[in-house]
């Protein structure tokens, strides 16, 4: 076992805090890396806070992982130390069911392992995360990284918000020829309107806030629709193929399900704390519409973001803090005060 | 013109009454064709009672029509007096936008022209449906039947209550090794049951009422289960591939996306007046579920489905009224009080 350090919390009211805990001693399948980046996801405030009411305290969130390799264990054969490698929202799953088998660990039918927050395969012991020095990850949910090294800290969110939205734009065939909308402006709708664009699709971002137009425009978008406008909603009425819809927060989803075409599917990221507005069925039945969700990624197909991501350069947009700076991090997160994901420099982590 | 006799509503409250009127004289591409029988829908007691805020009166229903055919234009090619033929929900469409070149009429972008309630193509005219003794409708909405004679009353469901359940049980692909769930035994339910049966699924038919389960089982369903019982239906849970439901009342709809295993779809095929509950986001994500609608089908579809019927032995399970007992048969029907379809021997027309 080796010592790491990290931040955590300890109660759902506490201010995350210095904290120092074992990681378990690499195994032959395992590969050891120190974090050199760590993005910061809502998941991490809602675990942290104990918001989803199952957080196993103490708590160390982050799940958007950067680092380099230390050590590999005798049968690890895709890592070598040195090399540039990421962790997602997973670090294990049961590794036999269907799903597992088909490359979808993030629908294990057993439950997959978080990154943080567990539970760990067959002891149930909780996971620490990568608001931490180092880890020690299982080799099949090791990512490689072929981005240049100056993008590495931009590159950290595509761990989970990149492989959110490119999974649904991937299984629902975006590309070129597409007209795609992407609802909202966040951590995941700016990696949604990179992705959909580097696709071919023409993207069309909806926002309820106007002063995003010239943000959208500069990030892929084709075209920016104030989702509040009934006019500019209504000009584009089954025109779409596919629509992403990244905001969480309860709101009228006919208004988005009426932009599908024959066929379209708006597909869900986000659950919200309280149900949206009951969608109308006739919105569904008069165009054979569909409305989808999505979790994550699998692991091949979050390296196939990844290497997608690197050919077409596309990291995102962030603003680097240090690792004492989480709170206030997190509360700028709640008022949406970021463009568009935080990073923690986990060198800073060391100086504190 | 021809003078033709029928039944038709002249007001929200009037019960249905005798009523005559012009057919128009048939053109090069018409059809023309005594009626024989003509299926009870409920979107008939829907239209004839304004409860759709859009009927156009005098309104003379009926979608689910068989019929021989007495004439034909120059340029039909495709029948001939004698044949025998049906008329399902539509008699024409534009012809010329997307949807119609595909074969899917139903989703005409200018709105398809209903059997009954038109409006027909350029004049915006009324329609009159098939509780009358003839009709002419262009022959590209005319459907080839070739069941057997002594059939043809419990063949004329199949022209609004077969497709509607055929046709999503053929977008989604049913067949050998699916685990297929139809939600609700009524007009569309049984078809649903008899379609996907003999499609070669394993079909569980889902009611509330425990005493139709040899009714289903009779039908081709394999398992009942009574909706009602929690026990019951968390035995299903995430384990079908697809789900029919027929239900138009608000409902529970958590319950049974629940029961879909990863990337299961529900499709709903009634709209009810008020909303059902807002499904649970979560229940789409946690395993990519979709919740779908469908209407109707197609004239391609139509003719697909009445063939498979025919190859398969398939008829909806009926009661033969006469036409004065129309209005009893809508009381029933609002009861539930129909095994599963009330059928009108338009015979009793002409004695009526």
């Amino acid at each position: 076992m080796t010592q790491a350090n990290g931040y955590a919390a300890t109660s759902p009211s506490a201010r995350l805090a210095p904290f120092s805990f074992d990681r378990r001693t690499p195994g032959q399948l395992d590969v050891a890396l120190d974090v050199l980046y760590c993005g910061v996801c809502h998941s991490d405030l809602h675990t942290a806070r104990n918001e989803w009411q199952n957080t196993v305290y103490p708590s160390v969130p982050g799940h958007e992982i950067v680092g380099r390799v230390t050590a590999v264990g005798d049968l690890v054969s895709k890592f070598k130390v040195g090399d540039l490698v990421g962790v997602g929202c997973m670090v294990d799953s049961c590794q036999h069911c269907a799903p597992c088998a088909d490359g979808l660990e993030q629908y294990c039918e057993n439950g997959f392992t978080g990154t943080y927050n567990g539970p760990e395969q067959g002891t149930g012991a909780n996971t620490y995360g990568g608001y931490s020095s180092h880890m020690v990850v299982r080799e099949s949910f090791v990512l490689g990284i072929s981005h240049a090294e100056a993008d590495l800290a931009a590159v950290a969110p595509l761990l989970c918000a990149g492989i959110t939205t490119y999974s649904p734009l991937r299984q629902w065939k975006v590309g070129p020829g597409h007209k795609v909308g992407i609802v909202g402006l966040g951590g995941l709708g700016h990696m949604g309107v990179k992705i959909a664009a580097a696709m071919g699709a023409h993207v069309v971002l909806f926002t309820t806030s106007a002063n995003k137009r010239e943000d959208a425009l500069r990030l892929g978008a084709r075209e920016v629709v104030v989702s509040r406008n009934a006019d500019e909603m209504a000009a584009h009425a089954a025109s779409f193929d596919f629509i992403l819809n990244t905001v969480a927060a309860p709101h009228n989803l006919d208004a988005f399900l009426a932009l599908l075409k024959l066929d379209g599917t708006m597909t869900l990221l986000g659950a919200p704390a309280s149900p949206h507005p009951s969608p109308s069925v006739f919105s569904l039945i008069m165009k054979r519409r569909r409305l989808a969700g999505s979790l994550i990624g699998g692991i091949k197909e979050t390296q196939e973001m990844l290497d997608f991501c690197a050919q077409h350069g596309i990291v995102s947009d962030i603003e680097t803090i240090r690792m004492d700076e989480i709170e206030t991090a997190y509360e700028r997160m709640l008022k949406s005060d970021v463009k568009y994901r935080f990073v923690v420099d986990m060198a800073t982590l060391k100086a504190a």
